[in-house]
């Protein structure tokens, strides 16, 4: 096996987030369940973008969020997915180069629009997310660069993918040449709906090709189908070598080599956005991992990088993670 | 003199804000003079968009951000301006009509893009901005609704449209149309380097047609040629029946029937983005002539639309400005 020329490359959806506050009644009077994503369609994105407030318009994307997280720290990335040639396509193309990633992806004119999601940020600041994948999941295998995923220590993939049949192919083809490749396969559930949508396939994916699993509670608990996180937690342990456990305020467990490490959330001052926490928990992790750290440093790089992205609006961290991890003597 | 239907309607550039943060050394690498305002053409923007750092997307334009502003604080609001039928025309539109403004201008297709400014903000909290106007200059003096300003208490200008001369007809018709109405007419000087660029063209309409006009100190001497913001005040109660003068940390001075006042400005504990904060006090402004109160009222309302715009990233409130000033008990 060669040496890897980037640290992670990731295949996800390509989404600019329109960012807006709003409160719980809001909510409920337009069906989007709190805390969760929803895939709609062009007219629901419309109406319900008319009646929300004033907004701003972020890079996100989960997957794409982890990757401009590890380059933060001063990992090398790449991405993979597929814009549009609009405003927001071009957005998100900045925004992702702009953090130091590779991504080459060919947008693409006269079809449907760059993926967009409005997420919709309560008092609490929890968000619940209202996505319109637009031409993100037309990413065919063709646009998956094996050489790239040969060439990268890690593939990152996205549980959203499998909302998108033709997405699902082209990441199990990618997910097969990392394999082949001698490299690690990462992946994350990215929410509690969308796993019970594909249960079976995310078990079956989780066994054969996956080696570092990510979860919250709420997905894991939906994987498995149980209201217990620690049954949830045993049979992680026993489907994956690799799985981190996000708990939110509580930090987060590691399950490694039968051994279970709990790891304490970095303190926050206030909660703004929730949006990303998961995202840049992985990126950290990830970051952590690909220079060999320990499990719990890996853990504690995740909360740092949760930590920062939730202290205000967007799922892009604003600061240099690397910075903060040096000040926090967690890399050096 | 019939009972005006909104408190403004305001008159600007449709644009969007791609705000990002650098370094004073890439502004000189740039040449972007440091806290102004250069309009810039498509090369030129793409170009430093390719080379700045990962950025958000907020709603801009001086005065679309004061009509913003206004609304927060109860008023009734329109607002005149052009965008294109693109994603960020959408997005402003959006923006706008959520703040709670009427906004009527049909957006256009097939032509140059919305409007769009890089502000590149230091961490000294100042900003740059690189605008390229797209289609803004393009409104006619067809789209400037006669009837809406004939049943708007005040008129409200920015001086960026000086910048083009069919916008500049446009605005001259509108200030026409507001005096014959009986109604009022504010304009702000927007930029110190802008009122250069029209300084006699400025002294005339403000002599002729102007009932309120906004400056900043770089802006007001600017208009003078002097160095003196006490010689420049001077001229500017000459000319005017109603100047505010803003000074940043230092308040502002309101020069009104012969009497200077001034106000403090309203603390704040940490400066993210001066962008708008000009924009924001004639809104608090402009919102407390409307309803009436005493000029240093106006002031204090108008510092503390600043003082919370310039306190995150981006040039639209994000808190409610009507819930703000009663707390202050500055309205009831």
């Amino acid at each position: 096996m060669s040496e890897a020329k980037y640290d992670v490359v990731a295949i996800g959806n390509a989404i600019v987030d329109i960012i807006g506050q709003c409160d719980d009644a809001f909510l409920e009077q337009h069906d989007a369940p709190k805390g969760h994503m929803r895939l709609v369609d062009r007219d629901t994105i419309t109406a319900l973008y008319d009646a929300m407030g004033p907004a701003i318009e972020v890079s996100g994307g989960s997957a794409a969020n982890t990757i401009a997280g590890i380059a933060s720290f001063g990992g090398k990335t790449a991405f993979i997915g597929k814009v549009a040639d609009d405003d927001f396509g071009r957005v998100f193309t900045h925004d992702i180069r702009a953090s130091g990633a590779t991504y080459e992806t060919a947008a693409v004119s006269g079809g449907a629009p760059t993926a967009q999601s409005l997420v919709l940020v309560t008092p609490d600041g929890e968000r619940t997310m209202n996505t319109f994948l637009g031409l993100s999941p037309e990413l065919n295998h063709e646009e998956v660069d094996a050489g790239l995923i040969a060439d990268s220590g890690i593939l990152y993939l996205e549980g959203y993918l499998f909302d998108r049949d033709e997405a699902k192919q082209a990441f199990r083809q990618a997910a097969k040449i990392a394999g082949e490749a001698g490299r690690k396969v990462a992946l994350s559930l990215s929410d509690g709906f969308c796993v019970d949508r594909h249960r079976d396939q995310f078990l079956e994916f989780i066994r054969n090709d996956v080696d570092i699993l990510f979860a919250n509670e709420s997905e894991i608990t939906a994987l498995y189908q149980t209201n217990s996180m620690e049954e949830a937690a045993k049979q992680s342990q026993a489907d994956t070598k690799l799985a981190a456990l996000t708990r939110g305020a509580k930090g987060s467990l590691i399950l490694a080599d039968g051994r279970a490490i709990e790891v304490e959330a970095e303190a926050v001052s206030k909660v703004v956005d929730t949006t990303g926490a998961g995202d840049l928990f992985a990126a950290g992790f990830l970051y952590g991992h690909s220079r060999g750290l320990s499990h719990e440093t890996c853990g504690r790089l995740g909360g740092l990088a949760a930590s920062e992205v939730i202290s205000h609006l967007g799922a892009r961290p604003r600061q240099s993670l690397r910075e903060l991890a040096e000040k926090k003597q967690l890399i050096s």
